[in-house]
């Protein structure tokens, strides 16, 4: 039998949900396309229905609860995404209340911010197991920040904290999507090295880049940038130095404020870990204390994609204990 | 009766003590000049002595404990100061112990940085009183930081968080006191004021500075900026808004990391409030998340010097709870 927590990964491409119990191991998963343009109850419907399907395959009181984690502003304590980058027009979903009313049993319903959960998820079963001092940064498109202090996420008053992306880290910089110049999400995202790749296929169309974008440089991505720079284009080897570089300044910022124990980097950009990371510390070491920058571990996420289920899950956990 | 807490200001100019009820008021105070030249032995002894003398006003079972603010690394836990700024050559000094001895009774004793010591100083008795989520920075010679989440001081891995002088706001930026280029202290900190004043001495001798410091720019001190600006000299004024502008990007990195409630702003180079404060603010709205930048309250701290004697006793009455 055994305890088991629903997780949910609310994202703007999928819905994920999945079954983990209490030693982290997922017992059954299952993903539907969320469809954001079908609006709300049509999402809802779809969510409901996903933890219906994995839910199917427990009894009833082995589920101790359901967690959410959803890009955005989240409302920790009313479990209201107030709004989402994912979901334009949502405005103050009672989503924990949503949840409950369809679930055939009271149990308890927890929901945060993606990257919090995250967070989360690599503290519990990843990279920063038995960390208490945890600065978790994810880069995709954006760039995702969850911070642990003392075991616990730090959410600040109105649950909008760790929003490392938008540390900034050079006020001349190019502008960033919150407005704002010079945010580490504008040097160290998927949005910026597509940004600095365009450039670059504008000013050398005789570049690999150019072919591998089959000179459309609008359908340029981080990956293809990441293939040029392995295959040995050095402009594109420059874009992720210069990345790097820009990561270590916003780390090491991150380092005298935090002391952290770990640094975990994860995302679909830092798989081009190789190509940025050596930068990345050196620019630490230069720049944080040096007692804090030789503590701080910098280390790759090991969940992937699983880390915000995992992390969701062990908020269902930790909440009951 | 009434219980007291005997807190202490370890200084490199000063060793202040003061006997502080649970209401926050001092009830009573005894200052010493430190003379860090007559070594390790000879400032401890002046301590315990200071320590004596105040507590000698009260019966001993009103002693509660001792609280300690000291800047530099203090592993808060075993009480011991590892370096510090004002003390050259003090390594790993067992602070907590050696008060502990010198006690006549056992009482606990609390050991922090003096910055933190001040956050909690704030949070208690000023500035941030009833708010769980603070940013404190206090401009002196240098910038020290204090961080509260949750009502508790952020410490780290190693008690060396909240070294918030040291986010980096411009990679390029002048060098720091730590060594790195850009800090927010190489911008906003009384050195800072110092340099940049220096400066413009050299380039216009005919200017009010020169006169205030009598030709010798090595005598400016914030201070003297401060009064030039007021008496409306353009280039201080200039000064201040630079000052102002870079404490804004440093505080708008702070608020989307956090999300606090209230920023405090103490220490000797914030009395020129006025001079700065816009500038800040405009940074602030321009850069930060527009929900946390409009949540976060920018203010003044409330208790200038007694703020860390107030935080230090603050531990010692939480500590007893």
């Amino acid at each position: 039998m055994g305890m088991i927590a629903l997780a949910v990964d609310l994202g703007g491409t999928n819905i994920r949900v999945a079954a983990i119990d209490e030693g982290g191991t997922i017992r059954k998963r299952f993903t539907r396309p969320t469809v954001v343009a079908e609006g709300k109850e049509a999402v809802l419907a779809r969510l409901f229905l996903a933890l219906e399907e994995v839910s199917r395959s427990f009894a009833e009181e082995q589920v101790q609860g359901v967690g959410l984690g959803c890009a955005g502003v989240i409302q920790i304590e009313r479990g209201i995404i107030s709004q989402s980058p994912n979901f334009p027009g949502w405005e103050n979903v009672p989503i924990k209340e949503r949840i409950q009313a369809c679930l055939s049993r009271s149990v308890p319903v927890l929901v945060d911010n993606d990257a919090n959960a995250a967070a989360m998820g690599e503290v519990w079963q990843g990279s920063a197991m038995n960390s208490k001092h945890v600065v978790c940064l994810t880069l995709g498109t954006g760039i995702g920040g969850g911070l642990v202090v003392d075991g616990n996420l730090v959410h600040g008053a109105d649950g909008m904290a760790g929003e490392l992306g938008h540390i900034i880290v050079d006020p001349q910089g190019p502008q960033c999507n919150c407005g704002n110049h010079g945010c580490l999400e504008a040097f160290a995202s998927g949005t910026a090295i597509k940004r600095e790749a365009i450039k670059i296929v504008r000013d050398y169309p005789a570049g690999e880049l150019n072919k591998r974008c089959n000179g459309n440089p609008e359908a340029i991505t981080a990956e293809m940038v990441c293939q040029s720079a392995v295959s040995g284009d050095l402009v594109c080897r420059r874009i992720y130095e210069t990345m790097g570089r820009y990561l270590g300044i916003g780390i090491a910022s991150l380092i005298n404020v935090f002391n952290p124990e770990i640094v975990v980097i994860g995302g679909r950009v830092s798989r081009a870990w190789d190509l940025f990371i050596s930068h990345t510390k050196e620019e630490i070491a230069q720049r944080a204390f040096k007692l804090p920058a030789q503590r701080a571990k910098v280390v790759p996420a090991a969940r992937g994609d699983d880390a915000g289920l995992l992390g969701a899950a062990f908020l269902v956990f930790r909440a009951i204990r």
